[in-house]
């Protein structure tokens, strides 16, 4: 079958390799859609924390079960995978927190994914409540965005975001635009912080209710006009451009949380702040990684009763063969979401 | 009256001052015992952030309800005073976060306080719900530690302390030792980080499963011993000696939270960590600053069922004259708690 394949920084390509072969308890589907997230790129040009080689990336997949050897599984079914490889077992599983497993495997990290015509759904998976059927009427390309939509889901959960609360999202790439809709979905107000006039005008239209240019603006004067000098309850950091300093705690209002959910460079991750004002202003920092297989239910269920409309995040849907072309698109900002929607080619 | 009144930094005397008017709307109450935080010292010693002057200190107050304009309060009550004046409208009000009202007042900071023969109670603390009847047969005295109680009970909620958690309480001066107190009681395990052995023998006697001398042992090491490798899932920083920076960050567990608990040194209140460890461990940096008026109510609640016992954190009692002693012992590490119970002396 045809395969993306990385052997190393640099070094990916789509190549014929042997099929996978259905692990005990576990499934093989035939992989419907995956879409391109910018880890994949980030995999395929500097590695990752949690790569290893030699692997098949993709982890927002959706696939037709062809084999199973679990009765939780139908073959002919329709599903979306949640990613993650949970034990089940250790304390941050049995807490539901399966996405810090200790000993977690990642489908499109650790594990071969979904860019190629076959993937394995290792038993854990299925153990671990991650096959979730993609309710009819649901377009199965639309339901890649479940892992990503989930990821805010998430994000926004482990930041407490309340209705009436004011929410400022910094970046509006894919996933700062999901967090812009999830986030005025449930009653939140949504400032977008974004330098492309396009993405900001998108923000806008899922649901944000300002939109301003960073490179044009003061950031944290615009997020006190907007918040009548309050500052904002809960900021998102959706890009690795931003993080968390003295002047975003000095932007945010008493008992405002500050979701890290996108990492920084691994050249250049720290930060320096003053912790008596995240004493005195009762702040809070949480990090963000990934999904639960709960949040990813949710999201699955969101996009299915319509509650979150994503199309308008997918620029482009292209087949296995132009994969490089679709992480060229991403990364010059051109297309938000590519979604690779034919294998064989 | 005779009242204990700082006028500036480092001049705290006791003098005879007039009697204060009741408040419209508000009370006067004859101070039955205020207790001495270390706050008080701080204040009196070198200023802080809340603090006015001249201005009478003690803010762990009960008092017998001398003159009532409110009908919230009747005349011969022995009541316990949530210090916080709150204007009950702001958004932080309303979302019951009174002890961050964007227009907040404390009784001892910047309204006259405890350590005087009368005390007012302004309207607002009775509109608020912050005059609280002491229960019938809890000791007026230990009563007054119902404040520094509920900054712990606000921390706790604060951090999301639960059950089966593993709790390092980095510091066993009286607020390290209610952490411990409260935490194990709340069905957490709990290491005491404290190099006072008397100190850290006392944390074991009020529910600590383990204390530790941070002058002698590797602490990263002692919690990774101590968790099984998987680190702490909370730590709460009561003490202005330890502030949260990487070596903090790698003892925690995965969704680890550490508590701000404890202001630290005006001059010297930066830290610098990796931001991408926050991130990919989902850890979270959390803000507390006193109590709220509900946790204050909770507190006196514990305090009154026999939940939680403090006496062993009274030291001594004295006479408004020896604050300055009182103040001397605190300091000196001599006594815990000091509670002036004659105001007339």
């Amino acid at each position: 079958m045809r395969a993306a394949v990385l052997r190393g920084p640099g070094q990916l390509s789509v190549e014929v390799v042997d099929e996978p072969r259905c692990p005990p308890g576990g499934a093989i589907i035939k992989v419907v859609a995956c879409a391109v997230c910018p880890t994949d790129i980030k995999m395929a040009r500097k590695g990752q924390r949690d790569l290893t080689y030699p692997r098949v990336l993709g982890h927002e997949v959706v696939g037709t079960v062809e084999t199973s050897d679990s009765a939780g599984v139908a073959e002919g079914d329709t599903v979306q995978i949640w990613p993650g490889i949970a034990c089940g077992k250790c304390p941050s599983c049995l807490k539901g927190h399966d996405n810090m497993c200790s000993r977690q495997g990642i489908i499109g990290f650790n594990r071969d994914g979904g860019f190629a015509e076959r993937m394995a759904v290792p038993a854990e998976i299925i153990a671990g409540r991650g096959v979730n059927l993609v309710p009819e009427g649901l377009d199965p390309i639309v339901a890649t965005l479940t892992e990503p939509l989930a990821c805010c889901v998430h994000g926004q959960r482990m930041a407490s975001v309340a209705p009436g609360d004011k929410v400022a999202v910094f970046g509006a790439g894919p996933m700062g635009l999901m967090h812009a809709a999830l986030a005025s979905r449930a009653g939140a107000a949504v400032m977008a912080i974004e330098p492309d006039v396009d993405r900001r005008n998108l923000a806008l239209r899922m649901g944000a209710e300002q939109g301003i240019d960073p490179a044009e603006e003061d950031v944290g004067a615009a997020i006190a006009e907007w918040t009548g000098g309050r500052g904002a309850d809960v900021a998102i950091l959706a890009t690795p451009k931003v993080r968390a300093d003295d002047e975003l705690l000095r932007a945010m209002a008493p008992r405002g949380r500050i979701c890290l959910f996108s990492g920084l460079p691994k050249d250049d991750p720290m930060s320096t702040m003053d912790l008596n004002v995240l004493h005195y202003r009762e702040l809070s920092l949480v990090g963000a990684y990934g999904c639960t297989s709960g949040s990813d239910r949710e999201a699955l269920g969101l996009l299915a009763t319509g509650g979150i409309d994503l199309r308008p995040l997918i620029s482009r849907r292209m087949p296995l063969g132009s994969i490089e072309e679709a992480f060229r698109s991403i990364e010059e900002r051109e297309s938000l979401k590519c979604v690779i929607d034919d294998l064989t080619r």
